[in-house]
């Protein structure tokens, strides 16, 4: 099983970046194939200064061997093998306009028998549109029904509650959704059931933000929009250095730094203080960066998204 | 005894922000007074964009009360009341060819009577010129026997093992001093001459500062050095994000966010897998950045250094 996943995985990361770069027109992805001292490897690929995409990261990794120290304690266990495979991409577009975006499918196995799949998607708009952020919720529990009709609400908090930024008070974007550790013993699905969700998942990905590219990458801005892209992604780096869990572990435990850090915006920028003025399109966006909205029920936003 | 500390350290702020506004000879601080919910609070002063710095922090608090949960964790306390009061800087020159420099004096108590002094100096040169880190560590030397021989070698260890960025295998600059939880169970000093310590500490920073800003503020510069200088402010954030504990604390303790990330940089760049030329400037500079290295006894240097 963890072969098919593995291969499934890889083949998922081919399609994503042959129909990235189709979305782009412009950018190529470069690749670069590693391998992990204490078993496996990955092959990292960045695209940089495409047309749409300034800077992104579509990863595939899949290793094995002995477990981190810090894995074993929070396991709670002596001694075992373990084996991990995943697709992660993050995605910084050139404008303001376009949102970022983020997507991961991963799957976690022990040699002593335990296993779990995780992942999501979510997403980070620089200037919030409240009708596309429910669009994209909206496709989200499309793809979460289809395998069971209580994972959109569960899935959607688990993201309101981990893209958090405990020190801001704020998202980091409209969220997603986001699970973790999901097994026959928590859900009561069987693994093909769980990897056909995580996989429907992992194919969602490139329709979603097509559309999404679609609406908002010929829509024009200066230098305002730039100056707030850069403090938005700020904020991203902020998220992802300090609250990350798999950035934090995987710094931590010594992966590879430069494929943890592929999520890093190529520029951003901190200004102390920095307040949008009132009644500004910044400052609509930050009263759209709290967890609980309830994106799928927004009137009359429902109306509006039910009719695409 | 706190009281004294308190006006000391605020008059230490008020003398520093005035000395680095005349070596700025542009920019002005400006002063934003805070209050704690819990008790105490601070004023922070930033300057941004003057001649030589681009973005600048001195930072003064004060605050008391109860102490955080974490805080009564770590020192095993059912309850207590604390009090904390600190100056810490972080400059962030316009110039790649001048370095960042960061500064920190702190001391804390409890009412149960356990107190301490903590603070230090380090350099994270844009580009090492070792001839200046030789003369910076000097300088600290000077400073450090003045109260103690052993506190150079044992504060400089001390620095170059906390200003490591681990998952780069890199130290953040050329280090300086560090020093924490200093009293006098652990250095057999009383508490006014620890004070005495710190404050010189504390004093030499401006002249230090200023005779580095002279040594380079006219070098000329390019773009390829701006682009530098922004890669490694990039590390500047994922040392601070990512290590720095007084950072991290402040940030999972409510702490007062803009004053925490007054440390940010003003622009920040990140480019995957970046490698300098060999052979290059930038190339040597990283060659530096390592831990360990005896820069009092580096000959050629010291024999420069010892005329200066």
């Amino acid at each position: 099983m963890k072969q098919a996943i593995e291969q499934q995985f890889q083949a998922l990361q081919d399609q994503i970046c042959l129909a990235l770069q189709t979305i782009d027109g412009k950018g190529k992805f470069v690749q670069d194939i590693w391998q992990r001292e204490g078993g496996g490897g990955g092959r990292s690929r960045v695209m940089c200064n495409g047309e749409v995409i300034e800077k992104g990261g579509v990863n595939f990794s899949a290793v094995f061997g002995e477990p981190p120290e810090k894995m074993l304690v929070a396991l709670q266990l002596e001694q075992a093998d373990f084996f991990a495979t995943g697709v992660s991409i993050v995605l910084h577009p050139q404008s303001p306009m376009v949102p970022i975006i983020h997507m991961n499918v991963r799957y976690f196995e022990m040699s002593n028998g335990v296993w779990w799949f995780g992942g999501g998607i979510d997403l980070t708009p620089h200037y919030v549109v409240p009708e596309q952020a429910a669009w994209f919720h909206w496709q989200l529990k499309k793809v979460c029904d289809q395998h069971d009709s209580s994972y959109y609400q569960t899935f959607k908090q688990w993201a309101d509650d981990y893209f958090y930024i405990k020190h801001r008070q704020e998202t980091r974007g409209v969220g997603g959704i986001f699970f973790d550790h999901l097994n026959t013993q928590k859900t009561g699905k069987t693994q093909p059931q769980l990897f056909d969700f995580v996989l429907s998942v992992g194919r969602a990905f490139v329709p979603i933000y097509a559309h999404l590219v679609e609406l908002n990458r010929h829509i024009p801005f200066g230098e305002r929009e730039k100056k707030w892209q850069q403090l938005r992604r700020g904020r991203y780096v902020e998220f992802n250095l300090v609250w990350d869990k798999g950035t934090k572990f995987g710094l931590d435990t010594d992966g590879r730094t430069e494929s943890i850090l592929m999520s890093m915006p190529p520029q951003a920028h901190w200004e102390y203080n920095f307040t949008p003025p009132a009644e500004s399109p910044e400052a609509a966006t930050l009263t759209w960066l709290k967890r609980g909205i309830d994106w799928i029920n927004l009137l009359p936003l429902r109306s509006a998204v039910e009719q695409t």
